[in-house]
């Protein structure tokens, strides 16, 4: 006989089973009628099995009566529905094997409760409890979700590469990559001889794939990129991380109302899967993290998104009548609060903003034929701000060098990009999904650290 | 009217359907009847879809009788049943768009066959090719497989992370990641402030997700990690990258004849799934990358695995009558040659080799009773060699800081690592897959910068 989860175990159709399970031991809770309660989980769901032992097992008072919270145990027993309420069966063991003992006076994870914060410095162990157990459930099956969903569509999932030697879009904010040793860089006095790096030249961490999907959805028409991306920002915030996880799709012959289309399906589709899902984990969120959550998603589900322009959207905040730190002007770039604002305050659900100025978006970004904005757009949520940034992308050479020369980007770097425009080249459209912003607005989960198995930030890479 | 991909214009239930297709042309071919056919393909199959258009098409001597390979087009038409073999439909074009044109004279893919190598320098176009095309639809399509595989097994996808400050298992080969300013640092003359650093400390590329997935399958009892890691090693070879992805699953409670199982049947149901769902491409590996291939792969999914000891393996190398190199005895490690031995002469199939000299293995690796060996399993497969490495983890907190000690690593910078001994410590075991080690079995393909969009290896991080 092999063993069964517990998940398989709290299921009513296991009611009459012989079976044996294996985990943890969250509680034990002793009977004056000579048997103990044993809650015991093994993170295949967010529930524990509750197994009753009694006196008559041969180890009841040597091993059982001692347990204590984190122990490992291997339990056989028969499976009979649970008399208790919320929960549809429980364990008569027969038998119940010790595995791992965990003292309790040491094991950090004492049965009070924690603050997230104390938390993070146990993340090797935070996978216990029962907010990350469901933190990582849900993130799992997200991203379970992500894949299927563009497999579905034809997609062909592509692996844009980490370390590049081109810095994407200029952005600046990059980590180095190098096999050059440091400690003797510094006594040299000699300028860093980029031919004794690994591979020849400067190298960094990526910000995006974006560049390089392009190049494939410009051969076979429909890829998307999931992988991770980095900035080295030093923003110690509760939205930043230096290490997240993105997903990029992008399609050829889709303009920017085809894109549009395609981010709300397909987070429609996300939280559908979650909600029918996840559901157990979901019902957590809802009570312990943030009330209203399962409501609120269902919404987002049945209702068509509301979108505007970014002309729009300055008008309704030049209008709003409340007091922005910065003040609203149509050229300069929406923060925050003006984002929070217009998604829930005024929709009250995602909004999609496009047709951004020119002037405060990247080179890439098509230009439209009033020559002052571009095919842009951004998803914004309740709770989270933006969640998903895309476009459609400048396809035509001469508008795309007129763009880079403006930024001051060299043309030479760019080469292999501009040649998707010299041979066959197609309007195309892509966004990408930020999985960790994803994750805090599917759980309502306050803090970016508390949705990454091990969060980067400035100073911290523990673990 | 949408369009359709040129997979679905194909399928012999689209004749008789207007619709319209999107694509890029990859031949013309002039009938001096008045007509023209094209060949189109939008990478969503390996065959194009062929497409006629004739002399009465409006733009037929402007347009159509001068499009070359790679221009982008879009043609609505007829599906027709098509008279030719091979192709269950064919276009009558009853508009041909010309979308980007495309220069014969400067487009680097020519008609005539280009070298992988030479493709290499064209990674951005490489995908438009029969062959790239293929090997990016059947990489995507494994990558499937195997979210698929463990996520119907209750495992959860676990993002381990990239940026880590340990280094695992003092591998050495690592990439260091930094933000200092490496021309300052060379002109200050001052031994490195690693406290200026982003992260406070050094810190390095990963290796492997193992130790951090680890901690959350003695949470979560199945996990898995699929995301890149990187060795800094200067290996010029047709089997070594810089950056590649690997699959890590890790289950609680799992022993190595488990783990040789999950292997096993995790090996097999992507292979199942490739040889069922990418026929085409796998038909055109066969022809035209390694003959026999589609024969060698099924027969590998219908036999059971074999499986020996090292202790038995080194007995057969050793009577085998083959002059190796390397010598062979027991206590060193296998050579490349040893491996292709066993697996393609000796077995002529996949081989599970465990149980390895505890000497020639990290620490994790579980001691044996015998005292001499490990619990550890390589799977090797012909003409790649090793696929899969992984083994049961010593999960006693004794024998491990025992191996620590002789293998010169320092217990504190393993302490959590460790804590998973001292509470509630369970049994477990996992193995690693490299992707491109996989897309190049499944595939035949012999250099493995030619399994991955954008190869990273010495001297090389272009695009």
């Amino acid at each position: 006989m092999s063993w069964i989860s517990v998940s398989a175990a709290r299921d009513a159709s296991a009611v009459g089973r012989e079976v044996e399970v294996r985990g943890w031991v969250r509680t034990r809770r002793d009977s004056k009628a000579g048997f103990s309660f044993l809650e015991l989980n093994d993170g295949s769901c967010l529930g524990n099995l509750q197994v009753v032992a009694d006196a008559s097992l041969a180890n009841y008072a040597d091993e059982i009566q001692k347990l204590t919270a984190g122990c490992s145990v291997v339990v056989r027993g028969d499976l009979v529905a649970s008399p208790a309420a919320g929960q549809a069966t429980e364990m008569r063991a027969g038998s119940l094997r010790l595995i791992g003992s965990c003292d309790a006076e040491t094991y950090p994870l004492q049965k009070k409760r924690h603050t997230f914060e104390k938390l993070r410095e146990w993340a090797h162990l935070r996978g216990r409890t029962n907010t990350f157990g469901a933190v990582m459930r849900v993130r799992s099956r997200i991203c379970d979700s992500i894949h299927r969903y563009f497999q579905q569509q034809g997609f062909c999932y592509l692996h844009t590469p980490i370390i590049t030697a081109s810095d994407c879009e200029g952005a600046g904010e990059l980590f180095r990559v190098t096999t050059l040793n440091l400690d003797q860089l510094t006594g040299s006095g000699r300028p860093v001889d980029h031919s004794q790096d690994f591979f020849g030249k400067p190298a960094y961490l990526t910000v995006s794939g974006q560049l390089e999907g392009e190049t494939y959805a410009s051969a076979l028409s429909r890829i998307y990129t999931f992988g991770p991306t980095f900035r080295a920002e030093n923003s110690n915030t509760s939205r930043h991380l230096a290490e997240f996880w993105m997903v990029e799709p992008e399609v050829a012959f889709f303009d920017l109302d085809d894109n549009r289309q395609l981010a709300e399906s397909f987070l429609k589709r996300v939280l559908t899967d979650l909600l029918e899902t996840c559901r157990e984990d979901m019902e957590f969120f809802d009570r312990h993290i943030q009330a209203g959550l399962i409501e609120r998603l269902t919404a987002v589900v049945q209702r068509p998104f509301e979108h505007m322009t970014y002309t729009e959207a300055i008008r309704v905040l030049e209008g709003a009548g409340e007091h922005f730190e910065y003040p609203v002007a149509w050229g300069t770039d929406l923060q925050a609060e003006h984002e929070r604002y217009l998604t829930e305050k005024h929709v009250g659900g995602p909004l999609v903003l496009t047709d951004y100025p020119a002037s405060i978006k990247p080179f890439y970004m098509r230009l439209s034929d009033d020559g002052q904005t571009v095919a842009g757009m951004d998803v914004l949520v309740p709770g989270v701000g933006e969640i998903i940034g895309g476009s459609q992308r400048e396809e035509r050479l001469e508008p795309l060098l007129a763009r880079m020369a403006a930024a001051g980007l060299s043309e030479s770097d760019y080469e292999w990009y501009l040649d998707l425009r010299r041979f066959g080249s197609v309007p195309h459209a892509g966004f990408g999904l930020g999985l960790e912003r994803m994750v805090q607005y599917a759980t309502g989960m306050a803090n970016i650290r508390d949705v990454v198995p091990f969060p980067r930030y400035p100073g911290y890479a523990e673990f």
